[in-house]
């Protein structure tokens, strides 16, 4: 039986925003499967900020994605050949399956996941990447304590969300910045302590207002001038965690480096990087401690679905503009 | 016996460099001790990059000089009259004597020195604030481990040529960064591994040559386009130790941020602020543990001395130029 895929490959290098005419459409037929691999039907395709990082030609933490090659996303879906030994047709799995219909892979990588134990989308949500990129970012590298002020920026995306529930279960006061009335509204919903909305001016008055004995962590998605404010409020050996710096990903100028990072030696503070992908031994508790703290009610988790894989790239733009309300997800169907 | 004191003041707020302007020179007699005071005869006094930010009217790790006040300077002297119990006439102390000749204090935060242990100017350099600075924030921010490549800013002043040797004692490969020729030569004298003259031009080609395997330990004391270019080098889990930012005091338009910090994120590295004050229970083995590789020969301090109390408005400028060669220090003659 002859198998059609369609792709996004990456046709050339964005300058600023990425234009749907960075990516090429394309369809092809499917291989046979040889010894050791498994063909998947991609179902749900996480999109993240983290993508436009991996178009640019630069060192980071992992290799740039190539002129002509697949589009890297995490996804999830169901097998549906199959020639590995542990992988079954019908097992639904998640895996770097890349943005596409049809992924052949020799299961490296991918892992089963039990649809009984959360919707499809959440395991690319608070149970998949983001989810534990805030787990380990928060407890792991901010160590938050009980009573500390945690301030976290783009606090209604799929990380920062997490992010802030989690240290609300660990009894800090939580603090979410975020961009226009309806996410911030969100926020408190899910029991963030204060939102700030960015769009509605200087946060500084608001940080003062809502971190009155300074900010013990700060967890930072956003970077720019959200970064240099909150650092005019660092608490004595603050711990800020750097994440991403979505604001800066898509700059045709150079990044904006924090002015105020001068604040860091009067506090005794600490700005610290952090990628997932160190903590991969680690992800299965992960997992089972967030799929509990959901079962009980204390950590909510929110998609934003868009259908179809050929949407692909104005759903991408949504992340920049700020459209997106919770975990960004393709639908393919 | 009526005493005359001569003292500088702050007599306004410095905009960028400091000018002779901003200081008065004031004469004026010395009162009469109180129980428990003590008259010292100033010998020498520090000057350091850190008196610049101690001029600006702005949230820091200390409180500003106020308009009107004695400039704030560690100094070394000789007790010249005593009511204090533990302190007595010929006794040589070290403290926060202030840019002037004779000082009344109650003994608070002064400490009793042997002029038999080290010339005085060392107890304001290798063995006072600065190589105290070097030693704590080497050791305890750094962390350096056998083998790592340590590169240290402003390298030939005088905490960063501490550093660079306590790095080499521990084992480390030493790269110091400091501007002109003279400079650099007196690095490798004292042990660096290779010196980079940023005067000399773009430092990352040197830093590509000199540190092959990235940078574990960056010790910084400059800021600005140094910071940025030493970001581009790290190694995995590096940490930044921000000692100072000598580069960026003066200015009048803001602070350069490191454009670069998002390397803190690819290679989950660390930066982190140090303000020596916080070590000051351990100041006394550090002193000792000093003290004894400088008997060894593997620790060499180096002093400039300007001869003059009032030579204060020009001497400081030195370090804002760069013209000094080690420690600077005022001799009160």
């Amino acid at each position: 039986m002859v198998r059609k895929n369609h792709r996004f490959t990456l046709a050339a290098r964005p300058v600023g925003l990425a234009k749907s005419t960075d990516f090429a459409y394309e369809e092809h037929e499917v291989r046979e499967l040889a010894d050791g691999e498994l063909l998947v039907k991609v179902q749900y395709i996480s999109l993240d900020p983290a993508m436009r990082g991996w178009m640019n030609d630069a060192k980071s933490y992992i290799p740039p994605i190539k002129i002509g090659e697949l589009m890297r996303a995490g996804a999830v879906g169901r097998v549906v050949e199959s020639k590995h030994p542990q992988l079954a047709v019908g097992d639904h799995v998640s895996g770097a399956f890349g943005v596409q219909e049809l992924a052949i892979s020799n299961g490296e990588g991918v892992v089963k996941v039990d649809p009984a134990q959360a919707p499809l989308p959440v395991m690319l949500s608070t149970l998949g990447m983001p989810g534990l990129t805030a787990y380990f970012g928060l407890l792991d590298v901010g160590k938050p304590v009980a009573g500390n002020t945690v301030v976290v920026s783009g606090a209604a995306g799929a990380v920062g969300s997490v992010v802030g529930q989690i240290a609300k279960i660990h009894g800090c006061r939580t603090v979410g910045i975020a961009g226009g009335a309806d996410k911030c509204r969100y926020l408190t919903e899910i029991g963030f302590d204060a939102a700030i909305d960015y769009k509605a001016g200087d946060i500084k008055p608001a940080l003062r207002e809502h971190c009155p004995q300074g900010i013990d962590v700060f967890f930072d998605n956003v970077g720019g001038d959200i970064l240099d404010a909150v650092m005019t409020r660092l608490a004595r050996r603050a711990r800020i965690v750097i994440c991403g710096a979505i604001s800066q990903y898509n700059n045709t100028t150079p990044v904006k480096g924090p002015s105020n990072y001068l604040s860091l030696l009067v506090n005794r503070a600490s700005m610290t990087g952090m990628v997932v992908f160190d903590y991969a031994a680690r992800y299965g508790d992960a997992i089972r401690e967030m799929a509990r703290w959901m079962a009980e009610g204390k950590l909510t988790s929110r998609e934003d679905i868009v259908r179809g894989l050929e949407q692909f790239p104005s759903a991408l733009l949504k992340l920049f503009t700020g459209e997106n309300h919770g975990k960004l997800v393709l639908e393919v169907v």
